[in-house]
């Protein structure tokens, strides 16, 4: 067996498929994948039996993950032509925070008869109908000095946990109180191949507000909601695992769905966005990675604890077991150049793009190569979705200044590339300055693929950007953590260093184009503290609209 | 004769063309008309001859306009099937300041033998290469405080007599000192019909800065460029004639050229903005008339002289004689929303206008029709040429604030719309607080066929909008002063209430769009001030825009 190539599985639940990678653990070779679609995709307007859902809601049903076992864990086995004896462990990680009510044997409710109650099924992350929990949650925290709410630069979001419950508690006690655990879909997938509920460090602390090995209290979650008091004890309180430790072994009705032999190692869960710094080999304090896709989540760990503003979290072992991990985000970077693409971009450009055998996004980027810093004469706010780090407020709204008769397409494009640059400049001077400094930037995702915009982050940062070397970034990160759980490696910095992947350095600062960045960035950060900080205009703006819309639909 | 219809002919000179018009004395119908293309057109980069020109220059050939009498109105006789003998009048109207370097007996010097040098030729309006000289005559205007400054809202133009001849006088001295007159076009079309130079008291008072019978003094001009101090002495101060008066009688050269009766009237000269205030029936004051095309020109009368920041001047007798005239500008309104269909609407949208048989701008004001106010959740400011009035800055430029994901192609083009109306609200409150209240906006020029655009401007303004009535409007209100000065009528008021055209109130102010409106406006405003008056960003912008394109030319 030791003479034989040991191979582990990754496997990647997002918000619409999952995909399972097959890698050899010697050298993160990635020799099969398989990709499985959900069946019900989202449910966002109505439940399968036809009822319909409310605004804001988003829902999944979760034997559609245990169908992405059946399915593409046995093709991505047959597409590498492996030996399904010489794969070693496995391991997950999901959207988050996607949460599964379930009974005490992790029985989803929606499979225990509740087919047609919406709170019974799998509350996806973009379910933003607890938004007044959350508000709630945060009024009282402020309130009560809740000394938990700093750890997440001053506010949680109606995505996680706590919004989430609370929102299950107050319009369904029924299942509430039939539901014995509250478990993230990362630790059910787990225990779904292992028999056994553990509840990984990272979506503990980012998503359940598991800080300092507490909850919160008793009184204040009592004061919240009168009778939710007793909600962590009863609904979420469970054994934490670290990432990179073995859940268990794989159960033999797992065995049967998967083809992969029962018994192999099963890692603890983990998140789509943090499992992705060990495959870009960013493991260590100073390394931000960015996962840059329609949005962007960035993580990096750190040696040291400290309160950074507007951070999405800060949790002791939430990237790396033993290290702190530091998430923030970007609510919008690639899906403000597809609206602007898709709703700001005359046909002529359009058939000019076409005629030259280039998408819209590659002739608008190759026609902004060709200018020198400023020349379009624009600064953009990038809020189109609002700003998640580190002003936290999602009213905010985009706004480009400049524009003269002169402004063409690819002006406001790069506009906007930059526009994002310089938002997460803004996340990493803020790190910095909260003294938990950025070193290198390493970026992850589909938007590693257009060379403009990541010259630009080197040169507006004025930091070395490497781009990880993996199509399937997270699905080599679950993979890595199964090698680690599986005991191939003692822990997941020495895997990371054999199995991840990473161009170092491929985009280098110009020191002159990064000078005429500050001179913009002044400009941005002038805009920025303005509309985001000192003014209330952009929450107006939203205020009147809301309004308007009302009094025609009235 | 008595017996007969009487008939009048207005010529309106524009940028590229002259119409004629043949009007009927008794009730202003307009009978015939033609129009003749310059056949030179504007020279900006070459002399006929292939001399190169400077950047900003903008020249043209005065035998050009002859070619409008000589072909537009026989022309225009021949349509309207009118007996010339029946013509009692001619008046003109010209594009200002566009001004004529002539001889004593009014050739122009490029017809003296100097076709091959740039300054012997008309300076159009939109020459704008003597910005240097309008910055000296400001400078040394403000820091002696002049007293004509405030006349002029503070600034005078680049484009504007002094300046002009500044220019002249310093790039090409032999040809300055050739120069017997500098002349206004508009005054040397009515030389060559008459064979009198009668300086208009439009044009003298808007662009010659000749106030209360003065113009600027020797000592300044003397100050300003040694040499230059007998400017006004030597070319510039003529005898003044009102609006309306007769400069003298159609010469026999002239008669053969036109067609019509040697001997008849021939009115003082005029401004086209200026002019269609009659043909619009405004000449009481607080009637202001806004001429809406790719700019807009405000222009109105008072019986008050007061000081109104950011206006373009305010001139006694400038648009009615005996009344103070007023104009301000907004530099860029129709071309806006020009270059917004032009560079900002997606092919699926121009595909849907098409779909629907509709021009694009027909499309997007459909749709932005059936939005509440506030709706979109956008403002613009409407800088994208500069602010004229009331902040007189050309280094300013657009801004549009609000854009979600969700921000579609109507929103943009409403928030367009809007964005000149509250820029027309900023200049009629300027007036208001400066003492000279504005009663009823009256519309001219090509925008007045979009309602959705005219129900704007009355509902942000809370003013009843008025719209003319003539697709020709600067050549009716030639016409009409042709009729008084032939002495049909006693002055131009009761000639323009019987011969004008206008539509009353065609749109009047809802109240609760008006305040809809005031909460949009408050934001416009505070927009206006923050980057138009306290910050330097688009300043700094258009400076960085300057610097970047040197150095990639470089």
């Amino acid at each position: 067996m030791s003479e034989r190539e040991q191979y582990v599985v990754g496997v990647d639940y997002g918000t619409l498929s999952g995909r399972a990678v097959v890698v050899r653990v010697a050298d993160g070779a990635e020799v099969g994948t398989a990709v499985c679609d959900y069946p019900h995709a989202v449910l966002e307007s109505r439940l399968p039996s036809g009822r319909a859902l409310p605004p804001e809601w988003a829902l999944q049903v979760p034997e559609d993950y245990r169908e992405v076992l059946r399915t593409a864990v046995p093709e991505a086995l047959a597409d590498a032509g492996v030996d399904p004896a010489d794969v070693v462990g496995i391991a997950t990680d999901f959207t988050a925070c996607t949460m599964v009510p379930c009974l005490a044997d992790g029985t989803p409710l929606v499979e225990a008869g509740y087919a047609d109650r919406p709170h019974a099924y799998v509350k996806l992350w973009k379910h933003h109908a607890a938004q007044p929990q959350a508000d709630r949650i945060n009024r009282l925290a402020e309130e009560r000095g809740e000394a938990w709410l700093p750890r997440y630069g001053g506010l949680i979001s109606s995505e996680w946990e706590f919004a989430k419950g609370l929102q299950l508690f107050e319009e369904d006690r029924e299942l509430y109180d039939l539901m014995d655990h509250w478990v993230e879909a990362a630790d059910w997938i787990v225990w779904q191949l292992s028999g056994e509920y553990v509840r990984n460090a990272c979506t503990a602390g980012y998503k359940g507000i598991y800080q300092d090995g507490r909850y919160p209290g008793r009184d204040y979650l009592e004061a919240l909601s009168p009778g939710f008091g007793s909600f962590v004890e009863e609904k979420v309180a469970h054994r934490i695992g670290q990432l990179g430790e073995r859940a268990g072994r794989l159960s033999a009705e797992a065995a049967a769905w998967t083809g992969l032999p029962a018994g192999i190692a099963v890692a603890v869960g983990n998140v789509d966005a943090h499992v992705t710094a060990p495959a870009a080999q960013a493991v260590r304090p100073g390394q931000m990675v960015a996962i840059m896709g329609t949005s962007t989540c960035h993580v990096m760990s750190a040696d040291v604890l400290r309160e950074v503003p507007g951070m999405c979290g800060v949790v002791d072992g939430g990237i790396i077991a033993g290290s702190w991990g530091y998430e923030a985000g970007q609510s919008g970077v690639g899906d403000i150049f597809g609206w602007y693409v898709a709703n700001g971009v005359p046909a002529w450009c359009a058939e000019a793009a076409g005629a030259a055998g280039e998408t819209v996004h590659e002739h608008l980027t190759r026609l902004a190569t060709r200018q020198a810093v400023g020349e379009h004469g624009l600064v953009a706010l990038d809020w189109h979705s609002g700003n998640r780090s580190v002003l936290v407020d999602h009213e905010l709204s985009g706004l480009l200044i400049g524009q003269t008769l002169a402004t063409r397409p690819e002006d406001i494009y790069r506009a906007l590339l930059e526009a994002t640059a310089f938002g997460t400049r803004v996340i990493v001077e803020t790190f910095r300055e909260s003294g938990v400094p950025v070193e290198e930037f390493i970026v992850a995702g589909g938007l590693a693929r257009n060379p403009l915009l990541m010259q630009i982050y080197a040169d507006v940062t004025r930091l070395p950007l490497s781009v990880i070397d993996s199509e399937q970034g997270p699905a080599l990160g679950s993979a890595i953590h199964a090698a680690v759980a599986a005991g191939c490696y003692p822990d997941v910095p020495s895997a990371a260093k054999s199995m991840g992947k990473v161009r170092a350095a491929v985009y280098v600062p110009d020191e002159a184009r990064a000078q005429a960045y500050d001179r913009l960035f002044a400009i941005y950060l002038e805009l920025h503290d303005q509309f985001g900080r000192h003014s209330t205009t952009m929450r107006t703006l939203k205020a009147l609209r809301r309004a308007a819309v009302t009094s025609r639909e009235a």
